[in-house]
């Protein structure tokens, strides 16, 4: 059965200024390949994105966006007309609180940043989601890994979440495990992110059936 | 006569954990078309970049580093066996002043970053320089742009200073007008950063032979 899916993919960038901006190392690769994957399996595929170097997926319908609080909009627009969200993208976890319309300049002193938590993209749509729709989320940490990947899972209400190392980060290969609703962790062994896309889509196809 | 020229290009990365990082928005071309063009006019070329998506120019030496501090040491390595430094890179200005060694957690507060001034790589190897080597800076303003490039010309010693309209900053093409030692201004219109490249070259040519 054709699904509708709706990946996020890439870093998104928080300015403090026109020119500077507070982001993170995340290339993209996992959820271009998601969408790759997901476009050969048949789905119709929208493809939020942060700033990338990446060729974009045939087929998909791209959007792309620089900050969190884009992306959120930019996914809110089209969360219900899909079926699946495959919440790949790094989202910056904290932006400037104030973003100066002129470029700060250089001087001797230090200098304190006030920033403040960006929307939390993965956990709004998962709020917002009508039933039957699945939530797949992505966490990548560096330590108590299972037990923060579980944690995130319950307390966003996800169908399903991909743990990746910290190795995989900007990589064109990971390992990855994946813990479902039923508590159940599946590893997948280290391998090109384009096979381990193929596994995840497989993945998001049996949710799916199983939330119809 | 062939010259020895040390280039810079691109932005810095300041991390402030394994994977976050303030940076800002320059793609490193004028860096590149410097170093391709000095290549092309026969030079010795040294380029030290930060991380850019771009393809090296043949020839060229290439030093890649990351963050402010990497590309000072990179450069005072090599400075003094070099004719010429054209720092075309947009280093950042500020850094964590600690780098945590495990991934900030994301929480629902808000969060100060202290930030302190990185080296200024240009100053720094502009007093250092020996006699007969040109130093040729750049410098992007938004606001009173003449003045404070002249300015940075002073105080920082330059031989010359390439004032960048904002709009050039990662874009294939930029006007700009260069201020050298002498007072004098020349505006070179807009134009393909190749072309503004070999101008630039062109400039250090005729600065290094007048300091023979």
């Amino acid at each position: 059965v054709a699904l509708r899916i709706l990946i996020t993919a890439g870093p998104t960038r928080e300015y403090l200024d026109p020119v500077r901006y507070l982001s993170n190392d995340s290339s993209g690769r996992m959820g271009f390949a998601l969408a790759g994957q997901a476009v050969r399996r048949g789905h119709r595929v929208t493809l939020v994105h942060g700033p990338v170097d990446l060729e974009p997926p045939a087929g998909a319908a791209l959007v792309p966006v620089v900050s969190a609080a884009e992306m959120l909009r930019a996914c809110r627009r089209v969360w219900r007309r899909h079926d699946v969200l495959l919440m790949a993208a790094a989202v910056a976890d904290y932006a400037p609180a104030r973003v100066r319309g002129t470029k700060l300049k250089k001087s001797a002193r230090s200098l304190l940043l006030h920033l403040r938590p960006t929307p939390d993209v993965l956990a709004a749509l998962s709020a917002e989601r009508r039933a039957g729709q699945v939530v797949i989320g992505f966490a990548l940490e560096d330590r108590d890994s299972r037990r923060r990947a579980a944690g995130k899972l319950k307390r966003k209400d996800l169908d399903a979440i991909v743990l990746n190392a910290p190795a995989a980060i900007a990589a064109p290969s990971s390992s990855i495990q994946v813990l479902t609703r039923d508590g159940r962790w599946t590893r997948i062994g280290w391998a090109d992110k384009r096979v381990l896309a193929k596994a995840i889509v497989g993945l998001a196809e049996r949710l799916a059936a199983l939330r119809r």
